[in-house]
């Protein structure tokens, strides 16, 4: 048991390395409500430097794709074997938080840091440092990731920048290095063979692990979603006085009807194991005609719900098809959830999975399965076909705001997690 | 049975009156769009004068009071017993119908010119023609009625003008021949106890005897009601990817698990008997931080409910605050209804309803027993102690739009009955 404790340890060094480097990052990235790192811009690169100057320093190599994504490498014996890879991103969004996305790089680095110690392993390890992942000055996230696989769509070169719409996305890639030319013959920058295996470390953007207690999650899967955004509740306005029960066709007890159905719905999916969670984010009678006398005659409201299970998705959205058509039928009002968008989810390698695992009930670290519910460059790793997993570090406030809170140890145990299964993932995979 | 559907018969003369009129207030007070007779302004006052010039020239005395209400008297031979009475208004809602007031008042008027050609009664006939029951310009409605009680506030004289701030409700009245020194001593203009009873015509504002294909309806009561204008259900906002269901305090969950619960216990209370219509009017998450995907952290809506019962009110009241702290405990969502607002109900005589019942059933007038869910004039004779009763007529479309639509032959079967109930409510009084 001492041994197993042993391997999730950090160096010390390399402990007090983390800390200054997210303190460095966050001095050099605040903006004075939080942390700004532009994706494509100053923010960005300049912290993506800071990675490449600590890993030159230490003799890892360092090498910049078509995407302008930062590889940093500790060859292997074997160059024909596949590379161990790990990765995160290092924009943020604005006014946002220290750790979501740099906790990923900085436990990647420390990982090829301590293996750079050890005797020369067969397999090259890779860190990937990405680029554009929260994209929030453009809209259209995984940017850098998606440019690895060939999947970066070449329409998006032409999106304008939110706050400087005379700027493109193609643009702000040439001015930090990119080469915009493969990416937009949609050539993938990678080959997914030449990986055997992806992880990466990320905060919790939800309050589970607090909630648990335990600072080491492990991720099942990356949820997909279905997107409605101009779902309608259509019934019919009328005196809130003089109409009565039987002849009402109210918007606002139809839409609170369907939204019931679903919420029971969706507890049922959760008691037989299903993963899934729904969200009725926006929901409003019209204001141009809504009072206080009046049967409402309309409600809009967006629904969104997400699930690691494809076939989860597809029957829920059956299932509020079903309850619409009852609502309809039961108060004469029409339920739409009009035209939808889908996510599809990422599933984590199961192998990946139970070696992390492993790792953490050999350690006595206190973990816990969870899902993730919003998005990462892993999933795109993961659809492209390469086996990825994904180690969560408890943290409070969720993120995307400066109130971020991870705690120093909850890190490293978690770097460690990440780090073993750098080195062991390949191993459960054959 | 012949004999008693001749006394639901209009003389055909009078009749021709009623539809003569109500073409000539239709031309007189048509906007372009609907009809609108302004409140204690040219448009009512007009119609009010036709009324008088009508009345005048069949003999019946005409008098203004200190409201400037017109009261059109038949004299009967024994000055000392209470006059039997009816009425309406004849104000209307800016690009409102043609109906909505002036049918009770045109049906009274036929009441009057109908006694006046038959023997010399003991007991006087008399018709309040009265002002600014709908108030729109002022806001404050049942103005007329409430003078004639002494329950005119005087505060009330001093509201703007909504169309013309610097013109007040006071001096509106006086440029319309109102004297409002008594009004603001609150001095009565009348005592009720010179009144056997009062009757009043009106078009049904909801679509209950559309539905049950009845001309003519007897109104048990006026529902009083209470409303919170600014209700709300506090919840937390939180990713909507990320946060699990057991870790969630949807707002709109929390409002729509109320709203349903409410419906149930609207439901329940109907199939015991129970007169109640309950209304989310405005239900709304906050513009300023909803979004698609974000748990919503609150709602903010209304809620009124009506019954002709004060008792119900209450219970509804207690049971929706019952719910509320089910649904605190059950999804950590608060839902407070804040200040409320109370209007208590208007019992309309049992016995003057029993009465009206049987001269329907007598002359095989299809009829039905309905609640009024608006107010009216009569709410303010019946709370003054003035045994009171209403008949509503067929409408569709509701009230308040150009599009109130009333079939003459419906008005007329409705006018008769209040004819009758008029000249004979008082003998079943005693």
């Amino acid at each position: 048991m001492d041994l197993a404790v042993r391997t999730l340890a950090i160096a010390p060094d390399l402990a007090a390395l983390a800390r200054a480097l997210f303190e460095e990052l966050r001095t050099s990235s605040h903006d004075g409500v939080g942390i700004t790192r532009e994706t494509y811009a100053a923010g960005e690169t300049q912290a993506m430097r800071r990675i490449e100057a600590i890993a030159r320093a230490a003799g890892l190599g360092c090498a910049w794709d078509a995407a302008a994504n930062l590889r940093v490498t500790l060859p292997g014996t074997d160059p024909a074997l596949p590379a161990a890879s790990c990765g995160s991103h290092l924009d943020s969004v604005p006014q946002g938080g220290n750790y979501d996305g740099a906790a990923g790089v900085i436990a990647g680095l420390l990982a090829l840091l301590h293996a750079a110690r050890e005797t020369r392993r067969a397999r090259s390890l890779t860190l990937f440092v990405m680029r554009g992942e929260e994209s929030a000055w453009y809209g259209r996230p995984y940017l850098g990731s998606s440019a690895l696989f060939g999947v970066f769509d070449p329409a998006w070169l032409d999106l304008p920048n939110l706050r400087d719409p005379s700027l493109t996305l193609g643009e702000a890639m040439r001015r930090e290095g990119a080469d915009t030319a493969p990416i937009a013959a949609r050539t993938p920058l990678i080959d997914p063979a030449s990986l055997s295996h992806y992880v990466e470390l990320h905060i919790e953007q939800g309050p589970v692990m607090v909630a648990r207690k335990v600072p080491v999650g492990l991720v099942s899967g990356i949820r997909g979603n279905h997107r409605h955004p101009n779902a309608r509740a259509t019934g019919e306005a009328a005196h809130s006085g003089a109409v009565p029960r039987w002849l009402r066709r109210d918007a606002v007890l139809g839409a609170a009807d369907f939204a019931m159905r679903l919420d029971g719905t969706w507890r049922t999916l959760l008691e037989r194991g299903e993963d899934l969670v729904m969200t009725f984010g926006i929901f409003t009678t019209d204001p141009r005609e809504h009072a206080m006398t009046r049967v409402p005659g309309e409600v809009r409201f967006t629904l969104e719900w997400r699930s690691e299970s494809e076939a989860t998705l597809d029957a829920f959205g059956d299932l509020a098809r079903t309850e619409a058509a009852e609502i309809a039928r039961e108060r004469g009002v029409r339920i739409e959830l009009g035209p939808g968008v889908r996510t599809p989810p990422a599933a984590m390698d199961k192998r990946l999975l139970a070696l992390s695992h492993r790792i953490c009930r050999d350690a006595a670290m206190p973990h816990e399965v969870v899902a993730s519910g919003a998005g990462h460059d892993a999933a795109i790793f993961a659809n492209a076909g390469v086996p990825s997993a994904m180690v969560f570090v408890r943290n409070e406030h969720g993120s995307h705001n400066p109130h971020e809170a991870m705690d120093m140890d909850d890190f490293l145990a978690a770097a460690a997690v990440l780090r073993e299964v750098l080195l062991n993932g390949a191993d459960v995979l054959t």
